[in-house]
């Protein structure tokens, strides 16, 4: 059996925990059926992540079948649920930590609204103030991609890398998100889908008006400062 | 600590209860997502109000979280609650507790659908029944404005200061509802979503045909009446 | 306090029960919000009916709040719930079981395609087999009628006597369904939300492809038969 | 009573719950109302099936109403549930188990989505790799046909045999789909109906891109492949 240092043992498990329960959102929010979608959070003070087992059913899912990988996506041998597979998508979101340093969650989901974007390969237009708010301005479209080698988290590296949006549409495939943590970007999974709906309801009866670049700076700029005030609660501008 | 006279203290605790309670049914109707949303009440006899905190989740909120308030939005220290910031719009509740007495509860949601009307800043035409009976009319379009200082408030009040309707849809952005009591107000804020989303649908294969301006008066004036006699309960003219 | 035989006691007693229980049918499929929408069952073997309160929460529906009527829509007094108002829709369901004798139920809701079909006056196309099973054909639409007076009962009358469909959609209202008792008008109400949005959803991207007249007699023959030969269980044609 | 030799006792026993359990998916995705839709399994090792009993509540069922049938689709007398009628669609299910040996599992549902694509005649194209992965291409229609002999059952398997696709559009009626197991047909019955609603989502402002031939074939054999390689798991390959 695999063991860490006792604080990183803590981290773990304290991720472990959080990635068992944050996949509940995305069921609640209806982001994904069956067995599809992904949640995963860097362990802080480790070079490791912890990820969703791969055909575990939702209702199953517990910190003791969450698995442990080092930032190739290698599974960690001796370790709770190094006996299953681990998500399809681990290549992905192995991807993603090694380039960002700064993200510590990603999640990937098939969500109706913004997987019908990314099968038209287009950008949604930021035209709600909720929008600037949490992505900045527009969401924007990434290459298509094969699952099975770095191809899918190059793509979303590339796109995201130096853009305000958390948020990248994988073209013909669906959503992927970062965050700070898996809370913040399981925050972006429900948000996208939630912007990606509301815009494409409002284009269905006609072309929704832009709102001013810089209204949507202003909104943004504003997230970011209150956001930076408040770092022990999850503030978001519009609750 | 900060205390009132006793009545007043009885009316808060009522207040905090009932705002809290409120709140699953923003959830129960799908018209928030994550932290989104919130409900205020007026202390009946006092110049005070209470209102969601920020950041806090849906399953959290309980009638000792929620966050005393004067009319100028400023959180009344030493109350249950008061170590928290309270929900990002209170200055928009507080400037229409301030300039619409009648008023003793406002609502403020991104639903869907409503939303998306706002996003076209399209009023939504009374073309069903239940939209004569609950809001007289078409519910109109509020202007653009930002968050963090007077404009949203005072784009409520000067939208629906002598209008029939409840609701506003503010663009861009979302509706506010406003009611006798926050449960008035909740109640509006889920009829603007059913009746957005129901003339949207209706919209999408053709014109919907207009109701004569004689039956939408008919309508609402009959429910005001039914309303008048039945002080006491809850009394829709459709149920 | 108003007391009937012992046999119609039982009866009015099951038919309390039944209509309470029913409603959260309507919640379950999603056909109304808030107080909205209402049950009535007849009393077998009186001229009497029992239906919603208004203004109840559909939470707080129970046999001992439901309301018996005569066939004019009277309250019974010193019956259980009689302090209360009935549905403000008593006067069409009423109107219902006097001129239609084979009817047991009548439900109403505002569901949402069925109503937007009804705010621009189209009848739904019979294009999909579960419709030709349950329907017959096309589900027709109804007369604008105000609220309040016998009006809305003769539009559901003249348009349903003889017509092989257990809904009507009431202009710029929303639908009525009829059926043998309440059970079997809820499952109308259920099919034809089912229906609208399908029909709704199909013709959004082109039209759909009619079923052959004769096909369509032929689905709806069987179904009559079929449920003819099965007194006893509830049985579809699709199940 | 029927009995049959003990391993096959045991093996109708876990098909009972297998099919009692499975329906609870169908609800949970929405993809039935009242008591439409149908799940059926081959016992392993018998010329025999189990399928649901016609007009029973979702909330009654139970391993022990489920109906024993033969590949003939005649109820085995004498055993539990034998009492009430199978599924009216029993004849398509027993149709498929005796032309596909290799299918162990049969789904028929109207779900909203591919039952409007249903009606307008048309397969679903395959635009997003989640149903490259699963389907391996379009979602074909089958024939119209009537319920009540074999025409269905026909439809379904002129449609099917030698197709990559696990789900058949039948004309103007709904989908039916296959599998290894009921549980692997119910995944095609969830799966279906949600890229039915992605793409058609898609395509409501925009015609979708394609995903190239060669890209489809290889999202397909991968996913057939790592499937090969763990047949205890239930994987799919995006999760």
């Amino acid at each position: 059996m695999t063991t860490f240092a006792p604080q990183i043992e803590i981290a773990i498990e304290k991720s472990r925990q959080d990635v068992a329960a944050l996949h509940s959102e995305l069921t609640r929010y209806g982001l994904v059926v069956w067995t599809g979608g992904n949640v995963s959070q860097r362990v802080p003070g480790a070079e490791l992540f912890v990820i969703k087992p791969s055909g575990v059913s939702y209702d199953d899912l517990a910190p003791g079948n969450m698995i442990l990988c080092d930032l190739d996506g290698a599974v960690i041998p001796g370790t709770p649920g190094s006996d299953r597979s681990p998500s399809s998508d681990t290549a992905a979101h192995a991807y993603v930590y090694r380039n960002m340093p700064e993200v510590g969650g990603v999640v990937h989901t098939h969500s109706t609204y913004a997987t019908a974007w990314a099968a038209r390969h287009e950008a949604i237009p930021c035209v709600i103030t909720a929008m600037a708010d949490e992505f900045g301005g527009e969401i924007p479209v990434g290459p298509f991609a094969i699952i099975g080698d770095d191809s899918i988290g190059r793509g979303i590296v590339e796109t995201l890398a130096g853009h305000r949006s958390r948020a990248v549409l994988m073209r013909n495939h669906g959503p992927f998100t970062i965050g700070k943590d898996a809370r913040d970007a399981v925050k972006a999974a429900v948000m996208v889908e939630d912007v990606a709906r509301t815009v494409h309801i409002a284009r269905q009866l006609g072309e929704p008006k832009p709102i001013a670049p810089e209204a949507v700076d202003a909104l943004f700029d504003r997230y970011q400062n209150v956001y930076g005030q408040a770092p022990q609660g999850e503030l978001t501008q519009e609750d």
